[in-house]
């Protein structure tokens, strides 16, 4: 589905309370102080990459009340329904950036981050557009440099071009592999899951859904002793 | 513990009904006719590696009639305690195997496995000592071989370097990663998980037990497109 285009969604979230619109020259203005804008700064902070039109955000906020949650999006059709989800909701812990990806490192702080989800991220099949994917080797150097010790990265896909893309990515920097299913919605890790609008389609259609949770830098050792 | 040397034993495995003694002369006596032993000879083959004290063999047995279960050992005194667990049981769709898994392919034909267990594997961290290791690429081979159409393998252990060398070895082989977790008995798929004794052992010191299922063949392919 392509979103029409409506010219006041610009204006309505550079101006909404719920929303940083990042540009240019203010994008680092609350790199490291994030949590401040929550009631309970001292939470968690866990960051969606790619929030689309915000069900998992609006859901998991309302479930997940001892986290703070961030969804940031590129796109502003999308984002304006997020936002609306998310306001209809009144949970305190729940706030969203405009912004490109790029410009991750400048939004957050170095370990400011806990978690980052990547939410049926673009796979971007074309060889020629791999570092466009979300899983890229230099998006996992910027995820590693702003989550903090202990932190982590959920990644849910219906490609398993993308999935298995992300593992060989994940392998090859270091990253640890917690958690794995390809076929998430007939696993035990069902009935916890918050589906996104995405996952839903997919679901229905019954395509599996392939989920990972890793976290960087204990390098695998193959061989302890000697 | 190390096992009292019981020189019954041998006696008592070499005439037992439910125990096939594989020497060098008839170990490939069963070979590709594994499931005729059975009342069920259509039901998928399960067979453990290195069934230790028997206790997963004896339980899995019960909860699952609709699978034929076979348990590898070498070493006579445990196998005679998982013989003695599997006998109390009754249960007709058990069997075990007396031989070192080095004879795998000759004991068992191509195509004929549905699943390999390898449970609390020695992890044999010297480095020296790699190609011992259960999940070496020799042993990958083998199983590759053996394994039916869609069938896989799993394996449970709590060494750290067994498991991420076996996940580099998987990866190399290009094995695909179906189900993780590195801590079992603290996610979902603890309430279907049927124990072994060294894992009741090290799960009531709280260390993490470490799980994965794959399965041979279809190679990760990064970028279907171009």
């Amino acid at each position: 589905m392509r979103l029409r285009r409506k010219p006041e969604a610009k204006k309505i979230l550079s101006e909404h309370p719920l929303v940083f619109t990042a540009t240019e020259e203010n994008k680092s203005e609350f790199q490291g102080r994030w949590r401040e804008l929550f009631p309970e700064p001292a939470q968690p902070l866990h960051v969606e990459l790619g929030t689309g039109k915000g069900q998992f955000l609006a859901k998991t906020s309302g479930l997940h009340p001892e986290i703070n949650w961030i969804g940031v999006e590129r796109i502003e059709e999308p984002l304006l329904m997020a936002v609306r989800k998310g306001e209809a909701t009144k949970n305190p812990n729940l706030r969203y950036i405009w912004a490109d990806v790029q410009w991750l490192d400048e939004i957050f702080a170095p370990g400011e981050v806990d978690r980052f989800y990547l939410h049926f991220s673009d796979p971007w099949p074309k060889k020629r557009h791999t570092k466009r994917r979300l899983t890229y080797r230099t998006f996992l150097e910027r995820y590693e440099k702003l989550l903090a010790p202990g932190g982590d990265l959920i990644l849910k896909t219906d490609s398993v071009s993308l999935f298995d893309f992300s593992l060989e990515e994940f392998q090859e920097a270091g990253w640890e592999t917690i958690e794995l299913s390809r076929d998430l919605h007939h696993s035990p890790y069902a009935s916890a899951n918050i589906t996104t609008e995405y996952e839903d389609k997919f679901v229905s259609r019954g395509m599996p859904i392939h989920y990972v949770r890793v976290r960087p830098g204990r390098k695998g050792s193959a061989d302890p002793g000697e």
